[in-house]
């Protein structure tokens, strides 16, 4: 298990690729929609872990509501996992209140679930596998 | 540049420790105490990357003000970086707020600085280098 990102939740996509252009000194990788999340998103490698960059694409974004609630900040961490679904039940098992029962399709080609803040000192957790495997 | 690691703000670090064991299916790899920081922290190796914990061991901690004021949760993420004299004049010449003129010492062997959220969407950014290179 390694961490495959850091989830950023930013009011305007644009300006804040360019600030974190300047801070990691690097252009991004890959700019996704992902349509199902009203999100768009944009990535920065470094090393082997991202950071990515989320924009709500409408007022109902879960991202939009996020950030007028809690303002722009740290929004999630993911782990890569092997085998999503078996952690998702080895978690399920030892407590947690997992948010997706089935893993679903999100950015960057990945198979992703999300386990509830409340369990985890409010940090929204995210396991994630990539599809290709 | 790469995530050295994430660090998460907790109450009661020794229930976040059981929390993170359970979650990252490992044991935690180091603890330290900072004391010029009134911080105790607890790291666990995930990949090349470290989820730290952080808890305040007095009120007047910054992590104790933290977690009162804005409860717990992701606190900052930080970089490693091969010069991080450099990688600081590089940033305030960008325009950052650099929180630290002089990088000190903190947890994990390392000299670090802060870059003020205000100038990163809201994220806390450290930059941190080894001390032994």
């Amino acid at each position: 298990m390694h961490i495959d990102h850091i989830g950023i939740a930013v009011k305007d996509l644009e300006k804040a690729t360019e600030t974190y252009r300047k801070i990691l000194n690097a252009d991004p990788t890959k700019t996704e929609v992902v349509e199902s999340e009203k999100v768009e998103t944009i990535f920065f490698q470094t090393g082997e872990s991202k950071v990515e960059l989320l924009g709500g694409t409408s007022e109902d974004s879960v991202i939009t509501k996020y950030v007028n609630k809690n303002g722009e900040g740290l929004h999630h961490v993911a782990f890569e996992v092997e085998d999503i679904k078996a952690e998702l039940k080895r978690l399920a098992g030892e407590g947690f209140t997992i948010l997706n029962e089935e893993p679903k399709k999100g950015a960057d080609n990945k198979l992703v679930a999300f386990i509830h803040p409340k369990d985890n000192n409010g940090v929204l957790v995210e396991l994630c596998q990539s599809i290709s495997r």
